[in-house]
């Protein structure tokens, strides 16, 4: 056996590994009897242990070291397994633990404390997080920037200058977009109550319409949806709110995007270091397209108004173009992941400012309540009025989640650029949309990008599927286009 | 750190890994996505080589050697412990890897065989299965006798001898039982459709009647229903039959009987050697005594009579008393998992003797079908008609699992003796099973068994319960004063 044999069947067992450590995380938010908690603790440990030492295990780094690549496939396998590993090594067993220890702790303290709407209850355990996380990025990346080194678990390759050059290019335009929305009429909001079986029926519908294969997953409720899973099992969970029915069906559209990734990635890599979405980022564009530029289109709107007609009758919206103006109302609102469209990345580029410069060491814990609740009313306007409604809102920091915000905004980006390369290359687009099919758009997606899984870099991916380089201008653009329409600017 | 302290730690880890072992089990059964089952078999594979590789870690040997018992819990997780180290450190791994392709294989083409009723298909690949485990065995127990240490895997400390004394004591007189019962008249059979999610409901106050502990465990719906997982995670699974709600209900008792037992057991035992039931025989005791001592009485079903008529209307049984003829309906069937309590040990005797021949060498696999069809013709007093009413009825041999069926009519056995010794102790337990009430005899057997987990031996177990060493005469006496009193004989 080849060096590169012998690494990918340990490999392979390790990614399978993986695959039951993310299914008991599903089991968790969906199944679990809520008794199980402390057991359950010490199973997630156990595997966690197992994967950890897999990584670091030495006889990966003699297989690096003899493995010689045959094609472009092996390649990107090599380069996978041995940043992982090289990473894993740097670490510090001690940092490792120490971090699996506090973040635990940090996460009880911050769910407290937002309950208690008490910050300052919070910021020691913080500062410990913060400290930790800075010195496994230096474990990591030596003198370079730590953010950095933090960003590239979620989004290898990407940089914080890269990033916030990006983002200092989409705030003004998004914050100038806001606010001319916010000074016209606002459309009709959604009233009265939706049944939920009937809401469950018409999302398991809209799953199937974006492609979710069933016999490759299931759908379930969970408080927070999610999609777990890679290969042949990739499951997916929705919610349901009697008054909110777009909850449930957006939710189901935004975890399909993910699920779809996943399912789309061609069977070759399945449990290889390639059968997974690429990056945070590249997910995230999936998710977003199929849940906003399609989801959320006047064409695919015109044809969800008549099903939901089907399903709950006459609701109180006179036609499709209102019924397209309610689905994509702007409003105020303090909470990052109830956020509309225009919105959403106002929300994330204040945590993406906010964490980069306590990383940096140019914003104390002690100040940071203050700079968020600053940088909000500079932002939106409007004060916020407390704490669960600002700097304790994302459970992220607790958990020492320093450079995963930015990856949601990043996806928005990506989306843009997909969406636009996608409109090009399918003109018939909007009719099929308006007749509920969405096959052209994620075949589109599914060809171009979906099925290569983690063959190429993140921003490789996107070039590839689009033909240019990722930038900022073609979401601004859509946004733009999308909402003067709607709001008549 | 003492070597005792040592090894603890890791065999925690080890029985969280082997809980998560259960629980993808338990997901393949009731959630899995029907596409994923390649995936979940390496998935398997990935776990099974893992634990394997920790039963016969070399510290493991270490630490045995040095660990020395402070107390009767310290001894007892040594022996486990060291059975276990022993037992797998003494198979080749080219045997293990080769049993289970083997089986593996096997399980398939029983499955085709008996779909096909065609014996000679299966007989190859199962004369394969018994070469294997009777070279397993060889290396285990060297000359002692192969079939003991097959059935040390499912009971330790049990012998096919003493195993085969108490059987050939039970068979004349079930035989003879059997005989007599089917020359009177039959009572009524339940006739007419329930509902399923009636049955259901029902079904679930059943579980909570028995004590079933919701807060640790869920009820699903498999094709066959079992119980998985110990400690504080600990779920079931039942069925339903829309002409048949017995099913259900029994299946449900049954397996709340298993649930318990696990439920059951001191929470200082949790995730080690001790904290599951201590053999399969000790576990279909408890399993056997819920369904059949308990939920079956002339006082329970009683109780349940009452239950039926409020979910289902009249069902056309008059009374309690017919109600209890029906329940406890004695009547021909080949099928080992569908017999009554009269005939149940029958199966299972005759496929304890065939089994035990063929690891002696005493019956060739190709005079098995024969064998089987003579020894049914003698107990049963009918001809076999076809091989999956027959031979080929049970998914055991194909597996590999020689020495698992005597433990089903060892758990009755047990659950006669323990039914004995609880009527002793709670003189009104007719009082209570008549108003749904199990709670003084559950407490009873939890009090003394459940609690002790894998404590002492499994004879040990039982004789620590009842005071008696346990026999097959209290199993006998029961059944024989309960048909001859339903059946008037």
């Amino acid at each position: 056996m080849t060096a590169y044999d012998a690494l990918m069947q340990f490999q392979r067992e390790t990614e399978a590994l993986g695959q039951i450590a993310g299914r008991l995380g599903w089991d968790q938010e969906t199944m679990m009897p809520e008794g199980a908690t402390p057991q359950r603790a010490e199973e997630h440990g156990a595997m966690a242990n197992i994967l950890h030492a897999r990584r670091i295990d030495p006889r990966v780094g003699e297989w690096l070291a003899k493995a010689e690549p045959a094609d472009d496939v092996a390649a990107a396998n090599l380069r996978h397994i041995g940043r992982s590993f090289e990473r894993t090594a740097k670490v510090p067993a001690a940092i490792a633990a120490e971090l699996a220890k506090t973040t635990s702790l940090a996460h009880r303290i911050w769910a407290q404390s937002r309950a208690d709407e008490d910050v300052a209850s919070f910021l020691p355990i913080l500062q410990k997080v913060v400290d930790l996380r800075k010195e496994e990025a230096a474990a990591v990346a030596g003198d370079a920037d730590p953010y950095d080194a933090l960003l590239d678990d979620y989004e290898p390759g990407a940089t914080g200058a890269s990033l916030g050059a990006m983002f200092d290019a989409l705030r003004p335009r998004l914050v100038a977009l806001r606010a001319a929305i916010l000074d016209r009429p606002a459309p009709a909001q959604l009233s009265g109550s939706f049944d939920e079986a009937a809401q469950l029926k018409l999302s398991e519908k809209l799953a199937l319409a974006f492609g979710y294969n069933t016999n490759h997953g299931r759908i379930d409720k969970a408080v927070h949806p999610f999609s777990s899973g890679s290969g042949l099992d990739v499951r997916i969970t929705t919610r349901t709110n009697p008054t909110d029915p777009f909850n449930c069906f957006y939710s189901t559209i935004h975890e399909v995007g993910h699920a779809a990734y996943e399912q789309g990635i061609d069977p070759q890599h399945l449990l290889t270091p390639l059968g997974a979405g690429v990056s945070m980022g590249v997910h995230e564009s999936q998710s977003r397209i199929y849940e906003n530029q399609l989801g959320r289109s006047r064409a695919f709107t015109g044809w969800l108004y008549g099903q939901m007609r089907d399903a709950f009758g006459d609701f109180g919206i006179a036609d499709e173009d209102a019924f397209y103006a309610t689905v994509n109302r702007v409003s105020d609102g303090f909470i990052r992941t109830e956020a509309d469209e225009v919105q959403y990345n106002l929300h994330v580029l204040l945590r993406f400012d906010l964490e980069r410069a306590l990383i940096a060491g140019d914003l104390a814990v002690n100040d940071l309540e203050a700079a968020w609740n600053d940088r909000f009313k500079a932002d939106f306007g409007y004060a916020v009025d407390r704490p669960s409604n600002g700097v304790l809102q994302d459970v992220h920091w607790s958990e020492g989640l320093f450079g995963y915000f930015p990856t949601y905004t990043l996806g928005n980006v990506y989306a843009g650029c997909l969406h636009t390369a996608l409109r090009d290359a399918v003109p018939g687009l909007d009719a099929d949309l308006a007749r509920g099919d969405t096959s052209a758009a994620t075949g589109w997606l599914r060809e171009n990008l979906q099925q290569f899984g983690g063959l190429r870099t993140p921003i490789d991916t996107i070039t590839h599927a689009t033909g240019t380089k990722p930038s900022e201008g073609p979401l601004l653009d859509y946004l733009e286009d999308k909402f003067s329409s709607i709001y008549g600017l």
